[in-house]
């Protein structure tokens, strides 16, 4: 049995790595072969929107999946004709789109920031009055890791924000005090049942994920968040992994994302959980009963980020698991992670530290 | 990096899938592409023996090294002027021959049965009364798995053991009584440093490997095997992933053989090791630190044989991981395996025994 997966990224890389010993085949759909998943299985190489390509990957695939969520939806809703298509393209189509993303989560109760749609400058301002300052503003389709996003402090700041962003649909919303971030991974099989892993505190610096530690809260905290992953599963009869990020605010979540997909502060669960979120996923997308999410002691995943230390210095360091992406070097790109794993948290957390002191001061600066 | 790999069979499979994470590149030769390690790997087909295309793999790798214990230590010896092969052809040479096996263990004082070498009939005979009865007659060369081998037990078998065996070069050994078998498995890195998994206890039917559960043993008991392993390590100035196996009588240790590669009875530690047998064997040919070798909780490894049983229902089970190495069933064939993780080792026999009693009755009869 084939799994087709628009995108050959490292989350697709990772998702081959966990479905081989299940026993599937994988077959890709990327712009290039020279991608992190093209080095071990079959890549069909070309514009991943293309009909023509998608519908060949249908057609040799069981079910189809992507890793990326960026996929073009209007290209994956003929396919799904052909073949299974998991999870949902309208989840992926939310998750495109931050103004649809926000009313799903108005719709579902979850507590979100005040947004409001921004089409013109006089709509940006009215948002402004509206919602207040400090905000940011967004464009509603392609941002991610930080990008695509203008924050306004003052009204100075507007000119400059509309200038830059301005050209495409946007959202505007308010700018949210918070103590940390977290993030929700919960699986849904075919069947409906459903899995939650522990809560993941994350670590951002330039808009992009440094460090996720797990488990992570109490277990209030812990059972809200899984409440609003459980709503949006269940709104969208969702097969798969979904990842929503929150703001922690004094106790309180707000919800700023979801991903429909395997997500960068999971990866811990590869060696820090029974079953990885990439095995849950393929679980789930094949019609396979999921599989326990518990942890396995203590985790500490640390992005390797525009170049990677040496090998042998990573691996000589008790605890540690290198996932190298064989992507070339470039900033700010993301080339691999290492997990750590500890019998406690402090010892975790002081190995964390250890380790980024040596590959990224700057984090280990915010997280001394 | 390359790293080529004679045999593409499960072991090279399980090797590529830990060495991918840590950034390399494989290429195997085997007779087929069709082979569990060639649905993930290029392969270069052809006689694994070819001196041509042993020459190919050496000159496309950084390092060589083999998955089957019948690799042609031949064909390897030149391809050593070409590039590091790992392990060293002498250990693999060791391991192909029982004979010379028997006088390795005889010169590093490793206690092992009482044994003869049989080039004719009447060298049997006097193995006989040398060794005593009962006895197995062995072929010195190219046994796995239970095949090339004669039980003696009183003077009638002596006719049909020879017209089985004789034309082969072969050793006779006395059948040694035992109460049960383990396997020690260690690594040796290209620095000289060692590491030691726990002990595994195994059980075979049929001549093959039904179940394995680890950690087992006595400190004194593991201190012995390990003892025993850092011998043959060192002797050889090994660098990769050996295996002894071992009866144990009243608590006493003897060696019944060595695997110069990565072992079935260590499948276990892909998830109930903090590092896989595999991922140490590609760190010690790759000349990285080695990681550890402590367990993680309770591990069963049940072999899936002749037949896979549904995919669903063994992964609905808490804990257990399957790894299906894609090939075509056949009788005896092993086509997979499942490890079962528990918290304390009651419940893991007791896991191990609900799956035994679904998919291998005979195992679960013996080990009730």
């Amino acid at each position: 049995m084939t799994i087709g997966i628009v995108g050959a990224g490292q989350l697709g890389r990772m998702l081959a790595l966990a479905g081989y010993p299940l026993g599937f085949d994988f077959l890709f759909l990327d712009r290039s072969a020279a991608t992190p998943a093209g080095q071990l299985a079959p890549i069909l190489c070309g514009d991943m929107a293309s009909p023509k390509l998608l519908a060949r990957l249908a057609r040799r695939s069981a079910v189809v999946t992507f890793d990326w969520e960026n996929a073009s939806v209007a290209g994956l809703k003929p396919i799904a004709r052909l073949t299974r298509v998991f999870p949902p393209i309208e989840a992926l189509a939310a998750a495109q789109d931050r103004l649809r993303e926000k009313r799903l989560f108005e719709a579902l109760g979850i507590p979100t920031t005040r947004f409001a749609a921004v089409a013109s400058r006089k709509q940006l301002l009215a948002a402004i009055a509206q919602v207040g300052l400090p905000g940011v503003l967004k464009t509603r389709h392609g941002g991610y890791d930080g990008k695509g996003q203008f924050v306004i402090r003052g009204p100075r700041d507007i000119d400059r924000a509309w200038d830059a962003l301005g050209a495409l649909p946007c959202l505007y919303e308010n700018l949210v005090p918070f103590d940390y971030e977290v993030s929700a991974i919960g699986v849904r099989g075919s069947d409906g049942a459903t899995a939650f892993y522990p809560l993941n505190r994350n670590l951002h610096r330039g808009g992009i994920l440094r460090l996720t530690r797990a488990p992570f809260g109490s277990t209030p905290l812990t059972r809200r968040a899984n409440a609003a992953l459980r709503r949006i599963l269940d709104h969208f009869g969702y097969v798969g992994v979904l990842t929503i990020e929150f703001f922690v605010h004094r106790g309180r979540l707000i919800a700023n994302e979801i991903a429909p997909r395997v997500h960068n502060s999971g990866h811990w669960t590869i060696e820090g959980a029974v079953t990885s979120q990439f095995e849950n996923h393929i679980r789930a997308i094949t019609g396979l009963p999921l599989g326990s999410t518990q942890a396995r002691g203590h985790s500490a995943m640390i992005n390797l980020i525009g170049t990677l230390p040496p090998r042998a210095d990573l691996l000589a360091r008790p605890g540690v698991h290198l996932h190298d992406y064989r992507k070339d070097p470039r900033p700010d790109r993301k080339l691999g992670h290492i997990t750590l794993i500890a019998d406690s948290a402090a010892r975790r957390d002081s190995g964390a530290r250890a380790l980024l002191r040596r590959i990224d001061r700057e984090t280990w600066v915010s997280f001394r």
